[in-house]
């Protein structure tokens, strides 16, 4: 594929605006040749106006139509062969292996949203048939802002998962890429835009959009048009889009899923049991894709006991062990220095190992150990802040009562995890770290997020801005619709799903039964 | 009952603060002897703290301990008897009749959601089976803070929809009492303790709050127990608390339904059948409750002609000669007197009758007809400002385009009408409404809304704050929600919902199937 450096806006290519920034490789520095230009006020609102046209156009379309543009999405995707990989592992420093697993999971979840759409359940059409008839189901929201993430350039990017599940649900999109991959994203923007033109929507259904600052994301939030903000990022970001989202004259909601620092527990009995697993399990989970990613269990709570120091020390020399990993990009690597130093501004913070970036010419951060007691995290909020990279921090409890305190005084997360032995009395614990995230995990770790329909990934803020929904799973399309009631509406006036004859065969609720049958 | 004037905090009467206000009754503006304190900061505070106890003691609750709770609360409504339609009636003005009907929808309403909640499938258990194992379903969110409404003191009060969705979810709530009618709301707290205490429940399940200005919602919202909020008023009202909520270090959703103009859309063919009865229904509809709905039709479109003109005037004479209503209490008078002066002072606004408060002792407003071109509500949003007491504003449109091009210029509404004939093409019409409100009706109106699960009481910003969500109907519980997902979870450590057994028999989604077998 030829790479321009343009904005892709309703199937043309746009490049107005003088701001031009660059790929960089991670793994050496070197800046990329081509230019790629920030969008303009004026792009971003043409981007808008295309989708609100979109959205007009789509108005009342099968759901099976929808599915079709998926399906040629993923197969799209996969068109792009190869040269995606080698473009993305230039852009991320991910590696090919990475990025063919992500390139599958980036196509499969295109397909499982088609099939949810061919199925139909998902529409959960109610059927209410007293006087008045209401019946009603779930509609499109209009058009929807996608921001990409940094860290997954394929499954969380231009047609990522909240592409997927927006487009999904029927609504058209306007994507701001990241700037850390930016011909990465335009090669996406490429298949989108063939298969939008392939399977015949309207042009608007999809636009790209670079910008290597705020400004872009800032006009596209405020855009009249826009209804709705996908958003997978940093704290400070989606509350940046929030806060912009909720003071427009007519505010519009956001799900921002901002990372978090996913607290693992882990008791005597399961150190006394397996130490030695859990600690190479717990060194991988930190070290995977050098750390970055939202699951990334970044704080790690124990009773203090010889064991647990035993066992500090042995995910330390481990850590120390394993060879540190290629950061994303210059905007990471700066990130994670600044937010390890801010940690260690804290007097009762003891480093263990690492705690500082590696040398080489890569962005690269040594794998890092930090260590404090329970006291010191419930007196400080601020260290509970997310080291996005592969840092940990051991927190050491007095006693069980500690413990439970500190649990008490967490943040939200997106998960949290219990290491224990199945005789345990564990039940106010599990307890206790169900409320403070949208995932409880039994004796596993927190990075890898099955995409299945019961997979819930989300989280009490600061892990999201709406941890009623969630960024993984078919759920994920619930963000992008709203239920529309009808009042004696007559049959042929209703759309399909609603009509009497149940002409698409789906599941509905008809007077308090769950039934595929025709109405009477 | 005895009535004291208190705010009733966990179980317990308080009335800590110098703040007094009193019962006006609206038939003859007599003050009350009762004096009723505001509640203060401090109130405020230990409500919300003994809710989030309440909230930890209630963690693991089983669904059919609650569906009693709110079996004994519609029975302890009950058994207030006729002492709460009479001292409502002298609140409010609304009448034995109309506050009969209300009272039966409310413990309606409340055993609606304990059948729900005893039956299971709301719960939304989801499966999936592979390895790892994921499983999910709906966890209460937490301490819930309600905005009581002024218009229905039954069914959107102290014990009204939100509170019993609120309580459904498993949520502790604290409620703000509206001032208009802070007897009545006694009468309801007195209820409430009643029943959390004849159930067993902690005292901080329920907790009410006086309050005559805006400082008490302002605490309870800012305070960091609150997890959601449900409010039901006007525009300005529920902006601020979306704002307050926004702004917190720590925001939390608010679920803010704020009233709308409801447009009604009559053809020309709908005209020639049957004028009459829908100036009947209309002025009905128009008129009902003293025109003191969230769904009033205050907005009628038309395109000009001899018939619609004639259909105006038969419109206004009805008005004119149906007898006046009582209003709710004087901020409700002087807001639509307020409210009807701003439209007036717009130049292209006719004034057919009414327009000016009716004499005589009570608060009250003369039955009002207004009436512009499309043109000028296309140039002024200011008139899509809805006017709450027995008024409506007729908009002639030039012709059809100019109909549909007013149609796309409204903002959110809870709810569209379209009266027309079957034969004629109202398609692009009704799809045009669709995008405009969360119900749409056709040859029918408005007011009424059914309490059934198909049931979409909400709407596009400004009739609410979260269109995705409906206040009246069981789905209203998802409000006060949130999806937790369990990894590789053991069976005993799961909730019931989710036990490989089924043990409540309930329907669960399991490997992408709906079943209410065991697994495996």
């Amino acid at each position: 594929m030829t790479l321009t450096g343009h904005n892709y806006i309703a199937g043309e290519k746009s490049a107005e605006g003088g701001e031009l920034f660059y790929s960089v490789d991670p793994r050496t520095k070197a800046r990329g040749e081509l230019a790629f230009h920030s969008a303009t006020e004026s792009e971003v609102a043409r981007a808008a106006e295309a989708a609100l046209v979109a959205h007009q156009q789509m108005r009342g379309i099968a759901s099976a139509r929808i599915a079709d543009l998926l399906d040629e999405i993923a197969a799209q995707i996969g068109a792009l062969g190869d040269e995606l990989l080698h473009t993305a592992d230039r852009e991320t420093g991910l590696g090919l292996p990475r990025l063919t697993g992500e390139r599958d999971r980036t196509t499969g979840q295109m397909r499982a949203f088609a099939e949810l759409l061919r199925e139909g359940a998902y529409l959960r059409a109610i059927i209410n048939s007293g006087q008045p008839t209401i019946r009603q189901m779930q509609f499109p929201v209009g058009p929807v802002a996608i921001f990409a993430a940094s860290n997954f350039p394929f499954a969380f990017a231009v047609a990522g998962g909240d592409s997927a599940s927006a487009l999904a649900a029927g609504c058209p999109i306007v994507v701001k890429a990241h700037p850390g991959h930016p011909a990465t994203s335009e090669l996406f923007a490429q298949a989108m835009t063939a298969a939008v033109s392939a399977q015949g929507f309207p042009a608007g259904t999809f636009s790209m959009l670079q910008g290597a600052g705020i400004d872009v994301g800032q006009w596209l939030v405020a855009h009249e048009a826009i209804e709705a903000v996908g958003f997978t990022g940093s704290l400070r970001g989606g509350r940046a889009i929030f806060d912009a989202a909720a003071a427009r004259p007519r505010p519009i909601p956001v799900y921002a899923e901002m990372g978090s620092v996913n607290p693992v527990v882990i008791t005597q009995a399961a150190l006394a049991a397996r130490a030695e697993a859990i600690a190479a399990g717990l060194v991988g989970s930190v070290t995977l894709g050098s750390g970055q990613f939202c699951t990334n269990p970044g704080l790690i709570l124990l009773e203090d006991s010889a064991a647990s120091q035993q066992f500090i020390r042995a995910v330390s020399a481990k850590m120390e062990a394993a060879p540190a990993g290629v950061l994303l990009n210059e905007a990471v690597a700066a990130g994670l220095e600044n937010a390890v130093s801010q940690t260690q501004a804290n007097p009762q913070i003891e480093l263990l190992t690492g705690g500082e970036a590696s040398g080489g010419q890569a962005f690269c951060y040594r794998n890092t150990v930090l260590q404090t007691r329970a006291a010191a995290i419930r007196a400080d909020s601020g260290l509970q802040t997310e080291h996005f990279g592969p840092v940990t921090l051991f927190v050491l409890c007095e006693d069980a009562a500690d413990l439970r305190a500190t649990i008490n005084g967490l943040e939200g997360n997106l998960t949290s995890t219990l290491h224990a032995e199945a005789d345990e009395a564990v039940d106010d614990l599990l307890g206790l770290l169900r409320e403070k995230a949208g995932r409880v995990i039994w004796n596993d770790f927190p990075t890898g997020v099955a995409v299945v329909p019961a997979m819930q990934h989300g989280g009490p803020y600061p892990a999201t801005t709406a941890p009623a929904t969630t960024s993984v799973g078919t759920n994920a399309i619930y963000r992008f619709m709203r239920p529309i009631a009808f009042q004696n509406v007559p049959d042929a006036l209703l759309p399909a799903p609603l009509q009497d004859a149940n002409p698409l065969g789906i599941l509905r609720m008809v007077d308090g039964e769950y039934s595929q049958a025709p109405l009477g």
